[in-house]
């Protein structure tokens, strides 16, 4: 199964491609789509470069399943609306791609916590992490790490629910008994 | 020139359609696109029956010049996130469907300026005086009025925009004597 991860923004759409194999995950490809090349007050033409860029990476890599990072309404409400439309334009990428492309969801907290193993880690922590689990010869970028980070938390969700739709009662008792022991 | 209005809404996007000849509007078509069919918590596919609705109405009517009404931070932060990513699909859809629409935006008070004469009309005046520019049997419902007004707005700028064009310093004085004097 291949997986894309899109963490959205105005200025910087981070991209990131994997490929699952049972527990095997290996890296594909990740990048970065930037809207500085319109002008700053040109919305309708940011707007189309990320609508542009998601579809070429829908296009060249040909993923089963997007997932796109959950945004949260900042500090700067202007930013928030900003923020909003450059989701809703990757989002319409995604949609639009094909029929058979499924979108999922996460939220930062949950990708840190798949990845790093807790909610409170940094962009430095994400990056390390998703270089040693894609085993990448160079530290990726903070955008792409974060898009490759949620392609990952995809990936692990998946076999989690593979895992309990295979599990019986027993099983689901046992790990009940591990409840809040660990940090994954 | 064909004009198409869209006023962005996470569950209701208005769309309105006119002629415009010289001076003379004429009415071609209005209407919504509503995701109500789409479950509450699923945002991507509330994002794609945005897009396609909007994409839809491009093809069907093929306009010259789409004009798209600014939205604004809401009192609640989250709406405001929902409406940006409306607003982001809506974008998306009108600069991918044809490299020859222009994408203007207008503010809703910049709107309710031109058609009703001041920034603090309420959504019942602009209804009745679109009926009243568009010589419409009946009044039309509100999202649609707001986008046909966006439609008219971008008309007026339009002919505006020619007249200054063709004005030259004298006009353009004479002008600024009655600047303040009337709140078109």
């Amino acid at each position: 199964m291949r997986i894309l991860g899109i963490d959205p923004g105005l200025q910087v759409t981070g991209f990131g491609v994997i490929d699952v194999d049972g527990q095997r995950l290996s890296y594909v490809a990740s990048g970065t789509i930037k809207t500085a090349e319109a002008p700053r007050g040109d919305l309708p033409q940011r707007i189309r470069i990320i609508f542009e860029g998601v579809r070429e990476v829908v296009a060249t890599y040909q993923p089963d399943t997007a997932t796109v990072e959950i945004v949260f309404v900042n500090v700067n409400p202007q930013s928030t609306l900003l923020l909003g439309q450059a989701r809703g334009a990757a989002l319409a990428a995604l949609v639009s791609s094909s029929s058979t492309l499924s979108v999922c969801e996460y939220t930062a907290l949950q990708m840190k916590k798949a990845i790093v193993g807790h909610g409170h880690a940094t962009k430095d922590q994400v990056q390390a992490m998703v270089q040693r689990l894609l085993q990448l010869p160079v530290l990726p970028g903070k955008d792409a790490a974060d898009a490759l980070g949620l392609a990952i938390t995809h990936a692990h969700a998946g076999s989690s629910f593979a895992a309990l739709a295979q599990s019986g009662t027993l099983n689901r008792k046992a790990h009940a008994q591990y409840r809040g022991g660990r940090s994954y």
